[in-house]
């Protein structure tokens, strides 16, 4: 996946260096938790966070060093959300490969998380040439684990409304988008109003990406995806296609939706049931509507290159059919 | 365990709005992290890392709202680790009640350390009144995860030398105990002298206070310590005093340790073969080491009243029986 970022040298160049800046900060006595950070970066993720960071910083004074540290702090975060899911999730694969917990077990899989957290803030701390206070960003990621156990709470629940489900994704996926965009706008000097606009681009991009990404656990090819179709249903997680087709016919799942192991039939089952019942298009409806929110919000930003490209990766990224 | 700090009520009363200041941190949508944090806050703690920020802050310029955001981080972060290593443990009990995790299952306790975790960053973030950056503090942060990850990887090994053991504990233990204490003293504007000095001091506290807590989880009470007796031998955890012994006796130990459950017959009689080797009594003479140094380093601080406390604390939680 390093070709996400390779049509635009310039952010891509600048991509790769948060990845050998993650490295070298993970260097440790410990040869577990360094290699698993090594693992986790070259694991083939689209490094979006971070090469949206250094996107936005572009639109101010870009000074390398803020945004190679900036963008550090976005994916590591994000690093120590996946690996603690994984634990939650008891997953075996991410991305197609093994998963942490599934290699070195839960108690490491805590503890590496934890140490990633460590290390966004520590990196958050030595930054210099930081400008602003931390205090927001610091406060998104509070908000961002709230969404975690929002997620973990609303389990098997049927009665979750469509409103809940976006106040989740909201907190768990878009809130972590609308960071990445605003911490490199505010930091390089952007106004207050573009860099708010940037966390308004990075809500709606983080909002169609999840309910993207949610459609895709139920209608996508798993050797594409890397991980098993039903995936989120395996886990009692309820996403909007369920949602919307439980809306417009609850009955037709009373006897389908259980709290116990499905077999593969009875999860193909439900999800033929989903599109049946209107799921998968409403719900793709719904996307293209934070999509087109977010083109707009783009074409208000100040006209330049990095407008362009930042267009074009989104409409490459919305339009993922992995 | 509020008496701790009652004998000196400048100090206690402090602690009191740094209890306050943790739960009204943790107020939050989802009632089971924040009844979770409010039962951690007012489970009897001694509040001792948060209560040496605050007598550290006196010998500088004390700023009420600082000293009780500093010891509010400090004590948020120390409850993290604890949620989570009970996570790792299973451990059913801590300080004699029920863990979060034994509570409210294991993915909870996951998520409440990591949201801990954040309100001790956002706290430190948000804490205008800050004169120095909080790069020292974060690297700590990163040291101790490390310091845990070490006793997860020496489980079972009868290999480790007493140096290894103390450079675990140093990192678990020690090294929060310094930066409760060096912390306060910085932040309040004492010279790099005193902050080192606090800094030597709390390491000092830190490696007495956790050779002790070892042995006392071989000797206690566990009507005291809350803990089932050799607690640390059923998790793999090689304490000074085994290691003591092992270095003494190895043959004694062979047919006894496993890497399987003890029964308590077979936990008493490692606890006699340890007494035997001297595994205790030398314990005590290092843990003692360690004490002596601290006061000496506290007796070289500038004389006050406050030195006169952190004398008496000092020597009351090194004397502990629980």
């Amino acid at each position: 996946m390093k070709s996400f970022w390779n049509n635009y040298p310039e952010i891509g160049r600048e991509v790769e260096k948060i990845k050998k800046n993650i490295i070298k900060n993970a260097k440790c006595k410990d040869k577990v938790i360094e290699n698993s950070i090594v693992e986790l970066v070259e694991s083939g993720g689209k490094m979006l966070r971070p090469g949206f960071t250094v996107l936005a910083s572009k639109f101010g004074e870009y000074e390398e060093e803020r945004a190679i540290a900036l963008g550090s702090v976005v994916e590591m975060f994000h690093m120590a959300t996946l690996v603690h899911d994984d634990v939650i999730d008891d997953a075996e694969l991410r991305r197609g490969k093994r998963t942490i917990q599934s290699k070195y077990g839960k108690n490491y899989a805590v503890y590496i998380g934890d140490y990633l957290f460590c290390l966004c803030f520590k990196t958050l701390g030595s930054t210099s040439s930081l400008k602003r206070d931390i205090q927001i960003d610091t406060k998104v990621m509070s908000r961002i684990c709230l969404g975690e156990v929002e997620q973990l709470n609303s389990r098997y629940k049927k009665d979750i409304t469509i409103k809940d489900y976006l106040k989740r994704i909201s907190g768990k996926t878009a809130e972590l988008f609308s960071l990445s965009l605003y911490i490199g706008a505010i930091e390089s000097g952007c106004d207050k109003k573009t860099s708010r606009l940037f966390w308004e681009i990075g809500h709606n991009i983080g909002m169609a990406f999840q309910i993207i990404d949610d459609i895709l656990d139920l209608t996508g090819d798993s050797n594409k995806t890397g991980k098993a179709v039903g995936n989120d249903l395996l886990e009692g997680v309820y996403t909007l296609p369920l949602l919307i087709a439980l809306r417009n016919n609850k009955e037709a799942f009373d006897k389908v939706l259980k709290e116990e192991e499905y077999s593969k039939e009875e999860i193909l089952e439900i999800i033929d049931l989903i599109k049946e019942n209107g799921g998968i298009e409403k719900s793709m409806e719904i996307a293209n509507k934070y999509s087109n929110k977010a083109f707009k919000n783009i074409l208000s930003l100040p006209e330049n290159e990095y407008r362009d490209i930042l267009m074009e990766i989104t409409k490459n990224m919305l339009s993922r059919e992995q």
